[in-house]
């Protein structure tokens, strides 16, 4: 390869996402405005400003611009979060303020991608719905591997990490319901935070963090709460 | 009146509601599998096992299902709610464990229609659609004005209180997607679980002390001790 073809690859491959990127948005502004089964590929081409055979070299049907559409939302989500997950520099809570900002950020920038997602599900051919439907399984055991992780060094609090998963995907993906990105309204305060909300949400109350997250940790904790009950009874026990 | 009318009206009031809420629920499923375009009032007659004219009786027009629908599910939510902010005998802390506990049972119990009436949206006509956003903004307008009154008492942590009213709403609504009512999976356990997750989110940090300073509270600190103590056992015996 002359260095020029090699310069024009590596040009060529940002500027292919690119308008892969802005095929995938208008699609999506179109099934939300006229539905699925409403929309054409030439309604695709129309809007994005490109011929039909030129749209061609992006997208040869609409259920390709559906498995882009999945592979670019809930598929690319469930990489980035297991990449996130297996980091070795990084301890459960600082995992999870990334992974909520991650999820987040892609939701505000994309909330008509992802709801309409979420809405075509009904209309997605078989094989894809099952992939979008793995991808959204990965994100929750990724999520709910984190949790894990952090309950058991002693860091967050014993609570059904299965539940506070999907609550904290709740809240996340809520996001593409009620945020309009525009300059006014930078994503990045809210992305913070929510992340910081999951935090308290699993968060040990100060204090009631054991020292190593051994069984003789959690005796000592035990103990200490076991004599501020008693300490609360012989209280009311004064008082009558 | 007679008594034998005023009984029989007695009786006719919950029937009447019970059948409406029959319509309502096969309505949407309905309207989840064909659309709202491809669903007619003979279909939703056949589906509760009613005859067309007995139909009439409940609903006259597909939007009179819509308006139904709005009506059972956000607008009701909204009045409830506030009736809830209103009371003078909860605190902050227990309102807002009292509001999401409504919000994820009344999810939990009918996910289709909470789902159905979010995907219907777009072909919702324009005054039932302002109808539906504006409950939808008067329950974010009740979780917030909780929120308020949570973190200006002292109670809650000085968060962003509209971005942390989404969040909460986030994690009740994402219950419609994730949560599949069955008599092995009961909703109460996740309603509590959420409910507890929310005030986390918002409590203020308050080192060993529990939410008040009573035995009980003495005694969930310790249940929670005793379920870390377990879990890091279990953890040992599984490793070895």
């Amino acid at each position: 390869m002359t260095e020029q073809a090699k310069a024009a690859r590596r040009d060529g491959r940002p500027r292919r996402k690119l308008v892969m990127s802005e095929i995938l948005e208008q699609a999506m502004e179109l099934f939300a405005e006229r539905g699925y089964d409403g929309t054409t590929l030439q309604d695709v081409a129309d809007a994005v400003g490109l011929s039909r055979p030129n749209l061609y070299n992006y997208v040869r049907s609409k259920e390709e611009l559906l498995v882009a559409m999945v592979e670019a939302t809930s598929q690319e989500a469930a990489a980035t979060l297991r990449a996130v997950r297996e980091r070795t520099d990084l301890d459960p809570a600082e995992k999870l303020r990334t992974l909520v900002r991650i999820l987040v950020l892609q939701r505000a920038a994309h909330p008509a991608r992802f709801r309409t997602l979420d809405r075509s599900e009904q209309s997605l051919p078989a094989e894809i719905a099952e992939r979008h439907l793995d991808a959204r399984r990965a994100v929750l055991a990724e999520i709910t591997a984190v949790l894990d992780d952090g309950v058991t060094a002693g860091l967050f609090r014993p609570v059904d990490t299965r539940v506070t998963a999907l609550s904290v995907i709740g809240m996340c993906n809520w996001v593409a319901w009620w945020f309009h990105p525009s300059p006014a309204h930078p994503a990045e305060p809210v992305a913070d935070q929510i992340a910081e909300n999951a935090l308290a949400m699993v968060a040990r109350p100060e204090g009631r963090t054991p020292d190593a997250p051994t069984p003789l940790g959690a005796a000592a904790l035990l103990q200490q709460d076991l004599d501020y009950l008693v300490r609360l009874l012989r209280g009311e026990a004064d008082a009558t």
